[in-house]
Parts: C-alpha cells; structure tokens; sequence
C-alpha cells in the first residue's frame, strides 16, 4: 500500500483528496499498488469532511508512519513550508508541491534535500496550473537548448487585462470584478503586483538554466498604472497589453529577467490568450517555438497537476531534477541593458520635441510612439525630459 | 556504458545522431553513465560520414550486443520496422521511434511486446515532432479524462493552407512551393490526403482512450479541393481553413474520429496557427482547455523529440503506458452521426431553394450559410439535390 498525506486542506488540498479518491482505480493501476490518502494535515478541524478522520494537527505521525511515502504540501508561504518539506525528505518521503513561493524561494535547498534523500521534489503546479511546463522541461527538452521564455503566468491579471480591452471597463473596476467572480483575493497585491509572475518566472528561469535567481532581484512593475489610454495605444501599435514574465539567456551567459506588463504584438501567439487563461511559449535552440496553454490556475486544473506528480512518483518514474544552483549577483544582466523595442506616449505639450528626438519611431498617433529597439538605459535617458505618460516594452 | 543503435539513417536518423553527439555531456550527466551510438543500421553505406565504421547492414549484431539497451528507429513505414522494433524488444532492449505509420498501425502490438518484454516502446516523434504531446498524455492527464483532440497535426498542409490564405494563391501553386521549399515530398499525397493527419489521430486517440483504431476507418477528406473561393468563404463565416484531424469521446463511450479540412473560427486558438507549425487542442474533465504549439517536423525538432525519450528510458524514468486493446469494429461512431455547424456553398440557380431550406442559418452571401448543428445525415440528405460546391464543418 502506498500512503499518502497532504498538509494544508485548503481550496487545492481539498481538490487533490477529491481526486484522488475519484480517480482511485485508475491511480491504482498505474502504480500497481494499492493508494490511501492517511494523513490531512492541517490547524483546523474540519468535522463535517468525509475526511474527518484522517485530520492530524501536526507534522509527527506522518514522519514516523513508514506507510507514508509521498506528503502533498499545498500549505502555500515559505514558513514553515520550507521547513516541513525538509524534514519530510529528510524521513525518505518524497515531496509534491503547488506551492510557488516556496519553490522561488527555496528551490535550490529542496531539491538539493531531495537529491541528498534520494527521494522526489515535485512542482509541476507551481507554474501554469493544468499545463505540464514543468515537465516539459524535465523530460523533453534535456538536450535542447532553452534561449526564452516568455509568459503570461498569471490568470487573475490576464482576466484584468481582457476586461480592459474588451469591454473598456478601467483597472479599478476590472480588478473589482475579478475579486467578485473570486479570481482575485481580498488582498490582490501578489497577483496585480506582478510577484506570483516574478516567482514563477524565477522557477522557469532556474528549470531552463540550472541557476536560481533571488526572485526580488527581477525587474518586476505593477499592473496598477494601465490605464485605458494605454490599451487604446497597444490597439494602434496592432498589439495586446499583457503580464509577462519573461527569461531570456544572452550570449555572454547572463540573463534578462522581468515581470511587467507588455505590449505583445497580435501576431504572437500569446496575444490571443484571453480571460483567466495562461500560455507560455519557450523558444529552444533545437525546437524552436514551443507555446503551452491552458487554465493557469483552479482547484481542480491544479489537483490534477498535482495528482499527476503523485502518480509519476509513486510509479518511479519521475525524471528527478539535477539540483539547482542559487546564482551569482551578476548573473542577472542589469535591466538597463535590455534591448528592445518600445511603445512611448508623451504630453502633447512635448509631442514636437519627441518627433524630433525618435525620428526614426513608427507615429502612431502625434503624441505615440514605437521607438526602435535600444537599450532601456539610453531610451530612458533620452525621454526623461519628456516626462512620458507611457513606455511598454513591445514583444514581437 | 549505454549503448544506442540507429535504425535508418536519413534525414530524422542523421539528426539523431548529431544530436547525441553534440549533447553528449548533457546525456551522460542526465544518465550518470557514458552513452555512445555503436551502430547504425542502414543498406547504404556512408563512406563520408563520420560515423561510416558504426554503419551495418542488417539487424543481428545490434540484438546481440548486450552493451546495446535502446534503440532507435527512424525508417519509416510498418515493414520492416514493425518485425524489427519486435526482435529488439525480445532481445531486451528498449525502443524509441519517430515512425507514425508503425505506431498508427501496430501500436497495440508492440505495446504489448514491450510490457511482455519489460521494456519501454516509446513514440514522442510520431506526433507534433517537437511538441511534447506524447508525454503529456503519458504522465500528466493520467487521472483527468480527455474529452476532445482537435489537432492540426500537418505542417506541410498548415503551410500550403497559409499561403492559400495570406497570399491568395491557388492549391496546386502552393502545393508547388512547399515542395521547392522541400516542406512536401515528390508524391505529396500522404500530407494532402490527410492520411499523415489520420495516422496521428489515431495515435493520439489510443492515447486519450487506449483504444486502437483502424487508422483507414477514421473519416477522411483530402486538401486537394479546397478553393480559393473556400478560403474567400471562412472568411465571410470569420473562420480560416485548416486540416484538422479531431477525435472527441462521445457520452456512449464511442468515439468521433476524423482527418479533414474544418472551418475553424478565429476565436479557437488553432486559427492563429500559421505556416508549418502544429497545434493540439486537448480539452479534459479536470484541467480545461488545454493547448500545445511548435513545430511539427524538421531534422532538429524531430530528433530533440526522439532524443528526449532516449534519455527517459536510460534513466528509468519512461512512464510506460498500459498496453492499448484494438477496438471493437464499433468503436467509431458512424460519421453520419457527427453534429456539427456547417458551412455550405451552393450555385447560384439553387440558392433561392437553398435560402428556403436553411430558413434558420446565417447568411453569408446570397449562395453561402452557416448551418446550424445537426447530424450529417441529416445534412447530407437535405442539401443532396442542390449539388453543393462546398461542405465545411465549423469548430468554434
């Protein structure tokens, strides 16, 4: 019998006992074993669950329970994730995780833990919900070589941004609509201040490279300053504003890293994803474009990568991660030399001097721009005296 | 020491060969062993390859070399490939193909020779080339139910449909370019004739289902008449053309299953999809609408696909799937029973009639509707005796 525990009985632990419980005759002839979810770790009790006699308080009998060889974490936060997910290992159990904060932030001592332990740490919900990313990198693109990522990573930004284009509806009532519907928290900072794109950047980053970055050190912007003048202007520039997480590998071994909103051109794949979806496409020296859709987040989306970890682990064959490296300072190349094109809307006051000063720019209207591509230090020195209402990166 | 063999060496086998070459730190790191190609097996010889001293000409040392534990093959066609994928497997030895044709026709058997043998018969190559299609369905929606694949799985056709589209160029035109630009073969008609799309449908209906189908039973139409005044029509109905191989599991537990050019809408994420590149639309119980995109062929994206499985296999971490059972003769739904909208094209002297008919359908013009969902018996058997110039089904 193959035991299973979940710490955190939350909106995702919940699903993953759902599912598991559902789908328990097809998990059992993939493993070959018989499968029982043992242990619910959580604070509260929860009387009224069909579980309610699997509730443990604390973390003790599932270590010492030798049924038990793989722990569900979906507690969310680094403390005392990070923490639980040790001592786990450090028993021979092996980990599953939908929990990003703590794989952003940890991730190199995880699986450094699961390698000493020789057990699994798993994530494959941690980024894109559903979609199988993770795996993707784990299993199918080992001899490729990754240059870019760029995603939309987050759906509760994604639905904000559709609503702002779509129906015109501005920032503050979009967001208030998303909170409604449930798709933003009460608290929306980690979601509109682009920090769970940042993480999961930062993850996708270290999947491709080897090397995690501090997820801080990304070059992160707020949603909160789109404004509906600025979805008027990706429109004339034949583009779409979206939250992109993006990593790309430069030829001197650095990387660019950002978490900000962009302006993507309607001829990329990733300007068609709407609502609350999520789409990541990754650019291989070998494949080429690859581009992964799906439901980035949900209860049952992200059970079900859950459960899929589960199952890779319980039948062995999990592809184990080689273990990360935490990367040096400079191993993000500075912001400021990130080349690329730009979206520029100035005052109309200072129109004249900007025609003048980016006379090589597509005019999109007497006040917008789409300036050639440059390094963000020298653009930003140049329009500073402009006092510009607007810049957005723009991505082909 | 891991020693591999290569079966076929032409453009995907050569490719494969390189690959491993030139990955080969990767490889053996992943591994934790040395890996080395120690035959290829061709009748031609290559006296100016670098590989010339590994090339023989047939089978047996490759089945008796105990340092051999996985092979590859890239040959093509069901004979010999499929009597030598079976003599591999029987020696103990693991193998991993690009072959569709083999797959789409024997995949039940050698499946089953594979788990009788305890080794893995792997296919990532054989669908959407790069994509990781494959292992998506084998170890991430193991506990989710597919409930429709709608792919477009030819890129020679995307190409030729793309170029019908964007540039107004007539079928046997663009028919004509795709084979200068080598994207389509001197006798192109497995790409035109969707039975390349038939196969992979196949392919990826055994694996949402795990049942084989007879690839000549699914319903199929060739690309050869689609017009310019067809690609004029999708327009009209804001749909684009493409050759869309779909398999949707129905609520009897029958299955739909077809390989033919679709109208698709431009809302659906396949219509973005351009040129030779492939997408795959999977939508489940759990996780939603899922989407994969990349490109379906090419020496590169084949051979990273093909060595992605070499490399799971050597480290153990294959997720072997349960061998597929052939289906019963009525598996498949009869393709009369497909409800679906429609697009329809009548001569002018019939529209009058066809306006009374089709009272309830959007016009598109005086001579074109867009039908709603019935059966297409139904259809059929209306629209018999206006001599229709165009029948398109619509994918929203």
């Amino acid at each position: 019998m193959k035991g299973i525990a979940i710490l955190g009985f939350g909106n995702i632990g919940s699903g993953v006992a759902d599912l598991i419980e559902k789908n328990k005759s097809i998990i059992e002839k993939a493993v070959s074993d018989t499968v029982e979810i043992k242990y619910l770790v959580d604070l509260r009790d929860f009387p009224d669950s069909p579980y309610a006699d699997k509730i443990v308080h604390d973390l003790t009998p599932v270590l010492s329970d030798p049924e038990v060889s793989v722990v569900v974490e979906t507690m969310g936060g680094s403390h005392p994730a990070y923490e639980f997910s040790l001592a786990i290992m450090e028993a021979g159990k092996s980990v599953v995780t939908s929990n990003k904060e703590v794989v952003a932030n940890f991730g190199t001592e995880l699986l450094a833990a699961a390698g000493k332990n020789g057990v699994s740490y798993c994530f494959e919900a941690s980024v894109g919900g559903g979609i199988p990313i993770i795996r993707a990198f784990k299993t199918s693109l080992l001899s490729d070589g990754v240059v870019d990522i760029c995603g939309i990573l987050n759906g509760t930004t994604n639905y904000i941004l559709t609503q702002m284009k779509e129906n015109g509806t501005p920032f503050a009532d979009a967001l208030a609509e998303a909170q409604r519907l449930g798709y933003a928290e009460p608290d929306p900072s980690a979601d509109i201040d682009a920090i769970d794109t940042q993480r999961k950047t930062c993850i996708l980053c270290a999947l491709a490279t080897g090397q995690l970055v501090n997820p801080e050190n990304i070059h992160t912007k707020t949603l909160r300053n789109v404004s509906t003048d600025d979805i008027a202007g990706a429109e004339k520039a034949d583009a779409v504003i979206k939250l992109i997480g993006r990593a790309t590998v430069r030829e001197d071994g650095k990387v660019n890293l950002s978490a900000k909103p962009s302006m993507v051109r309607k001829s990329n794949p990733l300007a068609t994803i709407r609502d609350v979806y999520n789409g990541i496409y990754v650019k291989t020296a070998l494949t080429g474009d690859l581009m992964f859709y799906g439901r980035g987040a949900g209860k049952f989306p992200t059970a079900s990568a859950v459960v899929s970890d589960v199952i890779n682990v319980l039948t062995g064959a999990d592809q184990r991660l080689t273990p990360w490296t935490r990367a040096e300072a400079d191993y993000i190349a500075p912001a400021d030399a990130c080349v690329t094109e730009r979206y520029l809307r100035v005052p109309a006051d200072v129109a004249a001097e900007a025609n003048k000063l980016f006379a090589d720019a597509t005019k999109l209207s007497p006040t917008e721009f789409l300036c050639v591509a440059e390094t963000e230090a020298s653009f930003l020195a140049k329009v500073a005296p402009l006092a510009p209402e607007a810049i957005y990166d723009l991505i082909g």
